[in-house]
């Protein structure tokens, strides 16, 4: 069976399935589409995903989408190293951790990453709206902070579906909050490594794995 | 092990937990908890989980909370019959359905069932948002209903989390919607058996399953 990966640079959710690719040290091609060009919404795209999204991964005939349901087919199939633990015990913690990272943090991550990178002329996002959710992002980031302050993955003693959900959208907040017209905003975030010295040595951890270099969104390496 | 669950009235995602509960027979303690006591705030359950939500699930010593990990922490330890599938690729399939629910219809739903039954005076949620948020809910049980009309259930040949996950929010959707309140919103979505008679079906066959009867929301029951 060959893996084909369809995916997009900077988009969060094809990164967490290039790393579980690298992880697992599986061969895959890679097909990068171009946002700019809407070769994401191509016919062919659409046929393997009505909803124009990506990534998308083809194992042979099968299709599968959604980052999540792409990362627990690939850990069905290809199990070692696992992504989503060794026992019931540590399958429910990583699944409990990534879904309270969806339920209550990534949409006021995108909400940020959203404000700076694709803001239009007339289309403002408030002010007080974009606080809220900094106020909250810093909320749940102080959670994760504490597990990693003992721990040097975010559950069990390596790396885990958890990481590999959550590290990609913190890497792109990051690198948002990182601008100057986001100052006023990251004060009380950055520097990482001041406000969250965990989250900054896990991050670090996660850019030393094997097969990393191939995961960063190459329009960022263009752009430094 | 004994499982205990604690649960609230009327809560989706406790609705799930107990599907999963019946469907795999398993012995436990249900501990249901009145929120207008504010029970689920205890400092027994904000012990369990900080965020003071349910349903949270104890197992012996090991607790797990957010409905999608219990449901999975569930089927890893009690793997028959099982929720996830039998193979990767239903597994795969399984997961995005529900990562694809949670995505794009899940706030919609949430969104008009609060407006009817949470609407405090001042208030108010706009309606051309809940006229938006019908349109997609139409849409993705669009969706639903073509998987349903050449097949039993969502995924598979059998009850998968895929159903269960998806079917306590219908059923409350579907409730919410049946108030004469509602009628100008619910127009194209009801009745359901002409709209969508293949989903009418599946709540018809989820409805008969073994145990379903110790799901229903017990202040539902009172009320009718």
């Amino acid at each position: 069976m060959a893996i084909e990966l369809y995916w997009g640079s900077g988009s969060p959710y094809s990164w967490r399935v290039l790393l579980a690719l690298e992880y697992k040290r599986l061969p895959y091609t890679s097909h990068l589409l171009q946002f700019s060009k809407q070769e994401h919404k191509s016919p062919q795209m659409l046929a393997m995903n009505f909803r124009g999204r990506v990534p998308v991964l083809k194992d042979g005939d099968y299709v599968v989408f959604e980052s999540l349901a792409t990362l627990y087919y690939l850990d069905q199939k290809y199990p070692e190293p696992p992504l989503f633990g060794r026992s019931a015990e540590e399958a429910g913690v990583i699944m409990r951790v990534i879904c309270e990272y969806q339920a209550y943090a990534e949409e006021h991550v995108m909400r940020i990453v959203s404000a700076f990178l694709m803001a239009a002329p007339g289309r403002s996002v408030k002010q007080e709206d974009l606080a809220e959710s900094m106020h909250v992002v810093a909320s749940e980031a102080r959670s994760i902070e504490a597990r990693l302050a003992t721990a040097d993955w975010v559950v069990g003693d390596s790396i885990s579906a958890a990481d590999i959900v959550i590290f990609p959208s913190l890497q792109i907040l990051l690198r948002v909050l990182a601008k100057p017209e986001a100052r006023d905003l990251s004060s009380r975030f950055l520097p990482l490594d001041v406000n969250y010295p965990a989250l900054s040595r896990w991050i670090a951890r996660v850019e030393a794995l094997p097969g990393y270099e191939k995961t960063y969104p190459p329009h960022w390496r263009d752009a430094s």
